[in-house]
């Protein structure tokens, strides 16, 4: 096993001798700009770990690894385009930087870039790991709809919301392990074993991340906080607010939802006082330990190296933890 | 051997038969309604030919022919949106119907079908089918973002404009057919001598489309004449009649392109008259032939059936014919 600094370096030097050709210049040149804007390289990383982890030889999950990594950012580039977000990693997005054929069509390439490059692993498991990817890019795709279908209803449920994130967010750290895995040629328990770890740790960082963009500290957290609040974002926390709140508690709370004209700190400090005081807070630290003690058991059982599993509860820990 | 109507026929059936989720509701329902509207399944039947003229079995190749059927419908529904078209096979088109991001996510959804598809054929040529199909995507990709890029642009030459439709339209029949030949087990070669095949008679294909927009009977043609005229599309008539047009020829063809308050029928008829003055459409006649000779030619030295030489050779007549 390697770090994860080795790891990610190995990774980063992947994607860097890709050599994509130079015409047409506004196909490619999205694509370059969107794959060198860094990041931490989660899923590619995951899929080598579990690789070695599981006693196969990571030098040969590379190009997987990397197609997993351009699937990724070829989901954000169409999420961006979609959400018309302005910009990504401190960056302009494409559809601003360009427009948006461009980043529809740079992104179509992104996405038969990463097939083509998940397709390289050992013709022994090629089926396999395609039909991981395949049926792992079906369920981003039914997550983003389901996301899209819940900003115009107020009925969510905790239990929709958390399908949601499992298909928009969990399943692919699930499908970098379960590739992994496969092309070091595990049996298909052991592979789908690791899956449910990754899928369980997927849901824990994720609601991590909900309560970090209410309570995280901007300079560790990486961006401002308060965002969700002021976008109404459907998050775990809101769900389980409205679901809580009773009288004055729900009066208050759909008046910041509908009022347009707030002072923007006045309405975060509101609704993150209603979250506190409804114990919304809690209820989201503990969904994290339940996701994160799960997914914990789960890889006490997975069967592989010693120095593989302690790899892996260490990176799951800094996943969830509070201030990544 | 079948016959096209018999090939049509198990292309739509097993179309019928993909069983797509329901929910959620907007990310399937734009995928069956664009795959159930028909059209002449032009890639997939010729997928199942090509199996069967190369002595394979086309009940093996079904599902990568519905793929590569999914794949072209999923450019023409991504080009809509970055087109803005209203109108696809007499039905509004999915972001008419729908919204953009609706025909973003569905499209994307249709390519990781379409490789899905792709990916079922025996396991001895799957490296190869993907990787031809993923190429093809790439070229595809670059034709469209080329033809893109001509619409700003005033200098494109003929042979600029045939190396993007080369790209854009060609090279997925000749895909098509090397995935067929492919599954039969044909010698490489043989694959590539019949995608060379595919790849010519797409040429001469997409400039009887060219001609026929000007000169085509809307009743065979099957859509309203001039409409190229009318956009001043980059056709090999326009490029080839900019580069012959000399002093009032070249200044009334200016006009026509840069003057906007011009009645719709005057400029049709007077473009046309343009391009039969100049000699265009010879050109073009003199091109489809050339284009569809050398696909002839290159048929003739293709070991397969004489059956199957026979139906691809009436077939490639009729797709360059003068009133499909």
């Amino acid at each position: 096993m390697r770090t994860y600094e080795q790891y990610l370096d190995m990774v980063n030097d992947t994607i860097a001798r890709l050599a994509l050709p130079e015409t047409p210049a506004r196909l490619y040149q999205p694509i370059t700009y969107t794959m060198t804007q860094g990041g931490k390289r989660l899923r590619p990383v995951l899929t080598l770990m579990a690789t070695d982890a599981m006693g196969g030889d990571s030098a040969l999950a590379l190009q997987a690894a990397a197609g997993v990594e351009m699937f990724h950012n070829f989901t954000l580039l169409h999420d961006d385009v979609m959400d018309r977000a302005a910009v990504r990693r401190g960056q302009p997005t494409v559809h601003r930087k360009w427009n948006d054929n461009v980043a529809i069509l740079s992104g179509d390439a992104m996405l038969t870039l990463a097939t083509g490059l998940v397709a390289q692993v050992p013709g022994a498991c090629l089926a396999e790991v395609l039909h991981t990817f395949n049926r792992t890019a079906m369920e981003i795709y039914e997550g983003q709809q389901h996301d899209m279908d819940f900003e115009s209803r107020n009925d969510v449920t905790v239990e929709q919301y958390m399908h949601m994130i499992r298909l928009k967010t969990s399943v692919l750290l699930g499908c970098a392990c379960r590739i992994g895995a496969l092309i070091a040629g595990a049996p298909d328990d052991a592979c789908q074993a690791l899956y449910d770890v990754a899928v369980n740790t997927g849901l824990a960082f994720q609601l991590r991340d909900d309560v970090l963009d209410v309570w995280g500290d901007p300079k560790t957290f990486g961006k401002a906080t308060g965002g969700d609040i002021l976008n109404n974002k459907k998050t775990f926390l809101l769900i389980s607010a409205q679901q809580l709140a009773q009288d004055e508690d729900a009066s208050e709370l759909r008046y910041w939802l509908t009022e347009k004209k707030v002072m923007p700190d006045f309405k975060v400090q509101a609704v993150t006082e209603l979250y506190e005081r409804l114990g919304v807070r809690q209820r989201a630290e503990q969904a994290i330990d339940t996701y994160t003690q799960r997914a914990l058991d789960g890889l006490a059982a997975v069967p592989m190296s010693d120095e593989g599993r302690e790899a892996f509860a260490a990176l799951i820990n800094r996943l969830v933890s509070r201030d990544h």
